[in-house]
């Protein structure tokens, strides 16, 4: 790749995360602030009819629905479904170049600060993100689990999320707005450089937290949960979690301890849209990459 | 009243408010923890199906539908209409007393601690919100709007509310988990020691916040917001606001100052189910009752 020729900026994916939401809107209504000279910028609400409803989605999750199997099955029809084919024509369209970069804006529960959840180590990405956690130390960059599991980033070789936390689904707090907004910048910004030659100075080695696994809730048979994330744990994504450390407290005041064989990196902690998918925390453990 | 025969806790009228869901289901199993000999005590999960979908509710707001005509009116058959109309035939029998008192667990997005929202300013609830706030300062008491307005709590003169937060809807807080319990064991031995005549010491005093009104958030002409909750004022619950003071920022930026013409104390700001209801904060006049 020598130069960007479009990006795509998503919003609202999730129709609760109203950070990625409302930055669309104004978006919408200021195109010059994520125009640059050298390449198009899309700007896209991902889910609109959930976001009417205050919901994450309608039908079923819009963030799991790009796997190119379903969007090529003309049998799929839930609002999901027919509004990830819709979303794949713009971005990848037939008689147009596809987009080069995919920036798709969620924002979780969990206490993640500004996160680049990156969709491979592509090393144009791996730049981009030591760069952007080299001047805001707020941000952290890190992996998801691998495999064809139907992100939106993943239509796109260049495509990363920036997760924004902690903050209450259905809610807008002005910081993170900021925040998230002038990270934006920052990227495009970047974006706007390289097309244009321009070397940018950063480190040779970013922190990254690599993906390893999932913890769930302990749950009963009837799959009810039955203890909660421990308070220390709370709010303490990014910080090592050793083995012996609580991780869970049930309902009756007992602590279960993490019984893994080595420290860990955990995020994710307390999303609420993962307790209905079997995940209390994700697990990472932490690296050092050479960009 | 001299007695309480029978007392209602009752958690997850939001299926979404987690806490509440949670200790109906510990209470549920263990009937003892919430046990008196003088009383009998009933534990109700408000709104299942709600809970089962990760909703606030499925058709229609479930602490909006108890208004008495709406009871009665047999075409309204919404299934929060019927779960109302059912939950009604529980606390207040035909064949039975009603319930003296109902304790209805609820939280919220904003940082309201330990609220006790009270359905009238009876003595016997001033003297149980004095003794709270007077041995635990996270405890504070106010009001919400009068009149008709279908509350759960307004079906009984002894009706309140537990308001909890900060915790995101859909997420489970092992800390305001863990207080709120004991909240509710130190208000059901309250009980148990009015019933045997023990005079309990306290204040003569109660801090009350009393509602005197909301304010919406900015919208445009299609009742789309423009602004967010002011950095400044997030997580202020209970805090004073001045006239002059900032309580908006537009998306680009632009402070909206307070313009009221006295000082006033802000409660469920930013309260994710309240953005769909018009109201981006109460205000509330601080007084100290009598009691």
């Amino acid at each position: 790749m020598n130069t960007i020729k479009r990006v795509a900026i998503v919003g609202g994916i999730h129709g609760n995360e109203l950070t990625g939401v409302y930055l669309i809107k104004k978006f919408e209504q200021y195109p010059q602030l994520i125009s640059r000279d050298s390449f198009e910028t899309l700007v896209l609400l991902g889910n609109p009819k959930a976001f009417a409803e205050g919901r994450r989605y309608v039908d079923k999750d819009l963030n799991r629905s790009f796997i190119s199997q379903d969007l090529q099955d003309s049998t799929l029809t839930s609002y999901e479904d027919i509004r990830a084919k819709a979303i794949y024509q713009m971005l990848i369209p037939q008689d147009l170049p596809p987009v080069d970069v995919i920036v798709d804006l969620h924002s979780t529960t969990a206490k993640m600060g500004l996160s680049i959840i990156l969709g491979s180590k592509h090393p144009f990405l791996l730049k981009l993100a030591a760069y952007l956690s080299d001047i805001n130390p707020l941000v952290k960059v890190c992996s998801t689990p691998p495999g064809n599991r139907g992100y939106l980033r993943s239509l796109c070789e260049l495509g990363f999320v920036i997760e924004v936390g902690a903050v209450a689904q259905g809610v807008l707090d002005a910081e993170l707005f900021q925040k998230t907004e002038q990270l934006i910048y920052t990227i495009i910004d970047y974006f706007s450089k390289f097309n244009q030659g321009i070397v940018i100075d950063t480190n040779h080695t970013v922190e990254f937290f690599e993906y390893v696994g999932a913890i769930d809730y302990p749950r009963n048979e009837f799959g009810e949960i039955q203890a909660m994330i421990h308070p220390q744990l709370q709010f303490k994504d990014y910080q090592p979690l050793n083995p012996g450390d609580p991780i869970f407290l049930t309902f009756d005041g007992k602590e279960i301890i993490y019984e893994g064989t080595s420290t860990v990196y955990p995020i994710f902690i307390n999303e609420a849209a993962y307790y209905e998918k079997g995940v209390a925390m994700c697990l990472t453990s932490k690296q050092q990459l050479t960009v």
